[in-house]
């Protein structure tokens, strides 16, 4: 057992946090981790409201430990905040965008509130919206976010926003991922990647596998599968997905794709139902490398915590 | 002390290494790095055989340590490298390419061989070329680089190379960095930035000044100064610096740069002649947050080294 900051606040075990995975992290997965002693967190992602009644009955009727879930803060409103936050998760995660108004809704609700960061000054606006736990995203994290990375923004958030627990997020697939984020000063890691590539996760069977056989290489940021979803991801988001055909096609024409976006909507939604993966996104982070099987929920946190534990137990006869 | 790997195969009391940084790292502050127990490297860049025979003397002269020579491999020529190993230094490091036939010059001189990448397929390269100490360096790294960050990039250079050392290089400017990339498996660090806001560092004493004031997001990867220099740097390399107004001019526009090169060029070296460095570069990687004066390199050794090896007492009581 590692015990920090985010542990004692949770009652959890593991400091591990699994990211709220928009259509990936649903109530099963969420479940799972929170059962083997991590903190589970759903993924609202752009807040339909069937999918989030749904998944969070599931949550609630499969766990008994805290829970949460996660909203993408500039896509979110009023009435997806309340719908969550009546299903009673112990934390709610915002992340991409200034927390306000919503923090402090969930705040009053006597919910613990998560802010998913990406610099020092948005880590200074979650602080100011009363956030109770800081992830700080580095630019190697599978889906959206931006380009700064994990090992030099950790501990510059540590430092910005001292005492209030911080966790890396970015990266971190094994267990000697955790242990250097607690290293850097992180109270805990957020996860998202790893978990994808797990039993309980909602993806396609086939995006998973892609993600055991693919390498950090193969990843990269883009804007291509926002443009073509006319989702209006504001500056300076983009996702980090494995670099697929339809990547290196539009690579650098993103405005070309804008321009016929009518058209090629439709091209990439039948390419989404027949679950080509040339063509659909899979996001994915750069610690793919480090993923070597699709493996239950639970042996991930289980592994991760233990091999976490073992590195901290040697670093010691380092010293 | 922290012993790994790297310390035992030099001979030295810490697993700290300096960058070999063009025009910076010269011998007086590799000198200071060695004398202190960590390994200096001095930063033979485009391979200048005045600065390199005056430096090179120079730091034979300030230390019996052991101490090395760092070449950019794509622009190095033989009768440099024999140059280099006529001063029989400790190491030689190559970086930026593919280490062969240099590589197997500075092994069969009986020199140890350091290569720094920025990929798995390079890792494997730099195996091949007999390195004895191989760098993963990540994009947050000042100077030039590439596009993996080093959290993840790490482990998966550690596991592909095991078991030759490697060492992890780009954001690390304080104990918690060294301490984290021992975690992910390194047998030490390469640090640049932060031994550029150093004493002894040859950089003007505005440029130092202007790192310690920087933060990170103040920094991106650009090619601009690489343009305007007439120097070919080959894909994937681009390089981090301060996002300066040189920077901000041509972002985007750097065909229109090359276009007009012959009268830049000019523009631009009148800048660095003037230490205006909103025009001149300012290599500085994402570490800048972590940097808050200007010391001598010596004591940054010991403060990185105590730091670590304080954290990793405190991780065995985590465990
Ligand atoms: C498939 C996938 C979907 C994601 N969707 C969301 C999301 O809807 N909301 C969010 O805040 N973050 C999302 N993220 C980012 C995670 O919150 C987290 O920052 C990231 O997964 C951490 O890096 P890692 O993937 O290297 O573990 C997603 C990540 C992945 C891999
Ligand atoms: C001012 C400066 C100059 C550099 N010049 C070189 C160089 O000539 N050759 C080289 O191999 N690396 C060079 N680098 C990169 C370093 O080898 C190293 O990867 C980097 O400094 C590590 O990241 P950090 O700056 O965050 O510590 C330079 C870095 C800086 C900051």
């Amino acid at each position: 057992m590692l015990r920090t900051a985010l542990t004692e606040m949770f009652g959890i075990d593991h400091p591990i946090v699994l990211a709220p995975m928009g259509g990936v992290s649903g109530g099963r997965l969420a479940a799972a981790v929170s059962n083997a002693g991590g903190l589970g967190l759903v993924g609202g992602g752009y807040g339909d409201s069937g999918w989030l009644s749904r998944e969070l009955s599931l949550v609630k009727s499969l766990t008994s430990h805290p829970w949460g879930v996660g909203l993408i803060t500039w896509s979110a409103d009023a009435s997806i905040v309340e719908l969550v936050l009546g299903y009673r998760p112990y934390a709610v995660m915002l992340s991409f965008g200034d927390p306000e108004p919503y923090g402090s809704i969930v705040k009053a609700a006597g919910c613990r509130l998560i802010c998913q960061v990406q610099d020092v000054a948005g880590a200074r606006l979650a602080l100011e919206a009363g956030a109770d736990v800081i992830v700080a995203q580095g630019t190697e994290a599978g889906g959206h976010g931006a380009g700064r990375s994990t090992l030099p923004l950790v501990p510059a958030v540590v430092d910005a926003v001292a005492p209030t627990p911080v966790l890396a997020a970015g990266g971190i697939a094994d267990g000697r991922g955790l242990a250097a984020a607690l290293m850097l000063g992180a109270q805990g890691v957020l996860v998202g990647t790893r978990f994808y590539a797990s039993e309980e996760a909602l993806g396609h069977p086939h995006a998973k596998r892609k993600l055991v056989e693919a390498h950090g290489e193969d990843t990269c940021r883009t804007t291509a599968f926002d443009v073509v979803r006319k989702l209006a991801w504001p500056e300076p988001y983009n996702g980090r997905a494995l670099c697929n055909g339809f990547v290196k096609r539009w690579r650098g024409r993103e405005d070309e794709l804008a321009a016929q976006v009518d058209i090629q909507q439709h091209v990439y939604a039948s390419a989404v139902q027949a679950a080509d993966h040339d063509v659909a996104v899979v996001w994915a982070g750069e610690g793919v490398d480090l993923i070597d099987g699709i493996e239950p929920a639970g042996d991930i946190v289980q592994r991760l915590a233990a091999e976490a534990a073992d590195r901290l137990g040697w670093a010691a006869r380092l010293a």
